[in-house]
């Protein structure tokens, strides 16, 4: 036969669909491409256009980045913005701006401990959902999207993390993750670090760990244990299901 | 042989593709379907959420609709909106708030020949890209979204109302899609239009246009025989390519 899709011809194992399905799949997937489209336009229109513009039109608050928790001077210019775009992306701000806080009043938002640069990829991923990441960018991000409670921008971070995930930061990662509150990356890391238990305890990172925050250490073992006793069930169901299947004499007799 | 799809055994005339062209398909199917959760996910984050909140929160700007043209009298209470979105969303609005007009200057957009209905369908539409929309609705917002030149919502209008053409309604439709520029339903109701062009002289509808904008009429029948011209082109060089496929004496003659 030939195939409707690469014009190859190929025997009858190597079958896939028949041409009814293929017609199908055919539409699904147009039907498919034209939703993204619709999405992609929408998402286009929904964005605010003007974070580009200087100054930005009719800002009503600004945030001011402070690299040095203890002290309250800024780092850097201030970050215009609208409260109303705030409160609709974060709950904190919300509270914070309804609730005629001090920063409600003085239309100045104080971000501690992060600089100037993460401060306005922050605010910029508010008005777009956009952000271009590094490692270290995603970690601060990271950090504001947990802090003023923006899921989407946090599940972002995290999926680009675990991207970056490997052997070497497994252990950096893992603790990182933990401070906060960071679930995907710790059980991506996790599955990491068990997967290469030979070499752990030789890891200057582990050793560190284990003075600084030993709970952590233990879940790590924990986690190891309990990926023994899944996989040793696994092996055993596997090897009774076996011999269920194929019984020396025939009977179905349990070993 | 046995299609993967839908299991069912089908014979070589009937073949769609190889297994391998199979698993591609599907592999792009998964990806196109994560694209869409991505997506939707974005659209929800970037939409407004308190619009249904009372009253909208940090509300710099209200709209207030008026029925009636030669009055400036409000017909409903007022919608609040704020500048910074109306902005983002429509160059119109950009223009007239931050050109300090009167209308940037006094914090009131007044509204001309538009119900509050359909007024607060068009500043919902304008946070969230979504309007519930019935014939009537969706020939207001097309109007609002032509005057304020909100593309994405003049796209949306447009389809809707495509959808919804037919013969009975396919003159009332053109007329209403020339008055406002809404290009796609003019083509749409111009196709439909010409493929009836027996039953076109005897509606009432007809009559009227001819009276009240006869240009109009001109460019149905401009598009009629350009069809017709088409048509007949398509048929003529169908006619050629056949005689000279199967010329009956097996040289290539054209007659």
């Amino acid at each position: 036969m030939k195939c409707i899709s690469c014009q190859e011809d190929y025997d009858a194992r190597d079958a896939g669909t028949c041409k009814e399905c293929y017609m199908e799949a055919n539409e699904t997937e147009e039907e498919l491409k034209r939703e993204i489209d619709d999405l992609k336009s929408k998402v286009a229109f929904l964005k605010f256009s003007p974070r580009s513009l200087h100054p930005i039109p009719f800002s009503d608050v600004v945030l001011l980045a402070s690299d040095d928790p203890s002290s309250s001077s800024s780092s850097g210019p201030s970050v215009p913005a609208h409260k109303a775009v705030l409160a609709s992306r974060s709950p904190v701000f919300r509270a914070m701006l309804e609730n005629e806080m001090e920063e409600s009043l003085s239309g100045t938002i104080k971000i501690g401990e992060v600089s100037y640069d993460a401060l306005r990829a922050f605010v910029n991923y508010l008005y777009t959902a956009e952000a271009c990441l590094d490692e270290e960018m995603a970690c601060h991000l990271l950090i504001l999207a947990e802090k003023y409670q923006v899921q989407h921008l946090k599940d972002y971070c995290q999926m680009y993390l675990v991207s970056k995930l490997n052997w070497d930061n497994s252990i950096v990662s893992y603790t990182f993750a933990h401070q906060h509150n960071a679930k995907r990356i710790v059980d991506a890391a996790l599955a990491l670090i068990t997967e290469n238990m030979d070499k752990l305890t030789t890891r200057e990172e582990y050793m560190e760990l284990v003075q600084k925050d030993p709970r952590l250490v233990v879940q790590v073992y924990e986690a190891y244990l309990s990926k023994q006793i899944n996989t040793a069930a696994q092996k055993d169901s596997a090897g009774r299901a076996g011999l269920e299947v194929k019984p020396p004499n025939g009977d179905h007799v349990l070993y």
